[in-house]
Formats: C-alpha cells, structure tokens, sequence
C-alpha cells in the first residue's frame, strides 16, 4: 500500500438517480477527480506530467464491489489508496465511507500512463510513481476474462457534445450510461449492482454512434460498447435487490 | 432584493469541455444546488416545503448572460440572491465571479411552487417566502416571446435512464445538453453563447423519445425541445466568437 489521500463529499440533487442513491456514471468521475488531487498535493500533477512527459493517466480497468450506493444528501468520505505498480500497470484502489462511517463500495482500478499524440500505452516511469511511496511488484493482474456476446440485444446511442471530456473523447463515465440504459427500467428501480467488472479496451471519438449490447442472465448482465464491430468496453455486472 | 448566499467552486475535469470550459448544463444544475443550499440555512429547505406543503419549487425561465464561462480548475464563487416575487412567480439571480473576482455571468431565473401530485402550478405561499426577505410585487415579468420555429432541422434523442433526476422527470439541465448537441461541433468549438433566453413548458418524462429543433441565423439559434408534436422547452441563444 501507499499514500492514502482523502475527502468528503455531499451528494447533490443533480447527481441522485430515481432511487435517490448517487448515480454511479458520477461517482466514478467523482473518485477520479480525487486521485487527481492526491497526485496534486504530492506535486505530481496531470497537467505536470503531461508538461513534462507528454503522458496522460488513463483506466482501463475497474473491478466494483458495492454494499449500497451513496445516498441523496450523504456526506461520504472517498478514500484513495495506491495499491502496486509494475512494468505496465498502476493499481489504486477507492473506498468509498457511508455517513455512519462504514464501507460501502471498493473501487479497483488500473491506470496506465499514455503517450498524448500516440494514443499508446507508456511503461511506468519510476519518477512518477516514486512520490506515491508504492511497491513495484512483478505480477500483472490480468482481471476477468470477457466472453464475447452470443446473440445480444443491442441500442445504439448517439455520442453527445457534453459526453466528451476536455481531452475531445467520451468521458469513461459515459460508458457505464450506455450500459445501464439498455436494461428495462422497472429492473433498475429495484436492483443496485453488487459487483462489477468493467474494462475499457478502446477510446471512443466524437461523431461516432455506439452500440449498447447486453445479454441477461437472471441477476447476471452482461455488456459490450461496439462502434462499426469493434469492442471498445466490456462488462459484466452481478445485481441484488435493493 | 433579498438575503444573498455565496458558495465557491473548483470547476472539476468531469465538468469541463472540449474547450476547457464549464459545461453549462453542469452549472446551471449547481446554481440550483446553491439556492437549495441557502432555503436550507433559513429552514425553509425543499424536504420541508414538500413534508409540509407538498410542494417542490420548479425552474420555468432562465435569461442567461455570458461574459465569458468559468475554465476548468478555476475558483468560482456563486452568489444567490431572490429579487421579487408575486402572486404566482418567485425571480432569483445568480452571479458568477471568477478567480479574479470579476463578475463572468448573471443567470436570472424564474421559479413557480409547483403541487407533488396534481403537477399544477400553486399560487406563493407567503410563509413559504417570507425567509428570504424580498420584495412582494404586483409586476409579472412576462420574458420574451419565442416564435415557433419554421422549418427547423431536427434529431432525436432517446431519454436515458440517468437523464431523469430522483423524481423521475428529465432533469432540467439536459434540455439544454439536446439543444447544445444539435449544433456543428465546429461551430461549438469556436463560439460560447453571450446570451440564452430558455423556456420549459411542459415536463418530459422516461419512455419518451424527444426532438430537438434548431433553426440557425447567423449567430442566433432559435430551439424547440417536442415530444409528439408538443413544445416542451424553448430557447434563443446568441453565440459569440471565443
């Protein structure tokens, strides 16, 4: 384990869902903001290393666990910690803290460092890792293996002006969107995701539609984002009752 | 006027254009939040009008005037003030002062008591108001006319699931986000709105997909939001060069 860093946070009105619990798309921007502020307060900051490097964090990988989503007007604590690094690969892992101060969700993600004009993958650079105070391990998480839908149901989405983010692409939040919207809404207004995997293989462009596929399986959902047959996200989410 | 209220900002990544920009649609849903948050520190907060009442306070009108919009990471300070009431119509301003302390934007709205159930509008109640210590006045400030567009172009939008807010209406900062999408990106990449006059009619609900109309004057477009023929929301925005 690293660093710890964390803050508190109100849940708005704008950022509630019809089950009064924060909408999950924002709580994933949310999380990312306050590593972002880790990495500030450490002087490592996005907009340093892009200056300095031409790198840029991206994720390509969370794995959820959710107790109960953050409610409407909770005040919670997001806790951040940096779990590993190797060769590759950068893991962080989220805690998200109910009012009472119990744990409700663990956010694992992974992070790799990406060149800004090549759009490709950068080994870690020790320097930049180095102020975290994390442990370089050898192993690569490899997460779960994502079978290819069998015969889908699938929606195709416009990509919006305000689902890009400063960067002119779709904001990794705006994915999860797609996901949730294909599922009826009846199901959502009665179940909350207990687990999820969830991995991000391609960026998605401007002037582009996606497709929003989804196989169910009972409590089981399974989801591909696809532009012109290329898989850009996976997932797979587990469900429970809320 | 009334009692004002001020809360500061850092305008986060997840809330940034490909401009740099604060997303509009993000800020006038904070606006919201801050004069929630000044009913709340007088004891007049929207759970307690809606316990006591059954009444929510709704957005009809906004006239919106832009110097220019906050820029991501900056400091702003939102500053809240109720102008004037009358029979049927509660006025409110919202000033945005940037990290230099210069007023960039004067949001003026219009916001009417509107009954849970019967989602009729309800005459102010005087209780309701008295908090905020504003002027009671005779004068209806009608806004603009907006002409029906002629022949407009036109695209459609399917309501997702985390466009609704947790009363299962569309959350008001979307329509805004529809009429934003139907412009060239291009065109939204050189200029920011100087001034938007905007509208709702009639509230859309889940299951509904909508129209979002555009008719183009120079730098003027004039929006309808529809669904099945009705006029939802409208708006006349002026845009500017950046």
């Amino acid at each position: 384990m690293g660093l710890s860093y964390q803050e508190n946070y109100q849940v708005p009105f704008y950022e509630s869902d019809i089950n009064h619990n924060m909408k999950l798309p924002q709580l994933l921007s949310l999380v990312l903001q306050v590593s972002g502020k880790q990495s500030l307060s450490l002087g490592m900051s996005d907009d340093y290393i892009y200056q300095t490097y031409n790198l840029v964090w991206i994720i390509t990988e969370y794995a959820i666990e959710i107790e109960r989503l953050p409610k409407y007007t909770e005040n919670i604590v997001i806790e951040t910690v940096p779990t590993a690094y190797n060769k590759l690969f950068c893991y962080r892992d989220f805690n998200v803290y109910g009012e009472s101060g119990d744990k409700i969700m663990t956010i694992h993600s992974t992070f790799v460092l990406m060149d800004y004009d090549s759009r490709k993958v950068h080994p870690v650079i020790d320097e930049i890792v180095d102020v975290y105070d994390v442990e370089k391990i050898k192993k690569i998480d490899r997460g779960p293996r994502y079978e290819s839908l069998e015969i889908p149901e699938e929606t195709t989405y416009h990509v919006r002006f305000f689902d890009l983010d400063l960067n002119g692409h779709v904001n990794n939040s705006k994915y999860l969107e797609w996901m949730y919207d294909v599922l009826d809404v009846a199901f959502l207004e009665e179940h909350i995701p207990h687990c999820i995997n969830l991995k991000y293989v391609k960026e998605v462009h401007y002037g582009h539609d996606i497709k929003s596929r989804v196989e169910t399986d009972g409590l089981i959902t399974k989801h591909e984002i696809v532009t012109q047959g290329v898989v850009h996200a996976q997932a797979r989410i587990e469900w429970k009752e809320k």
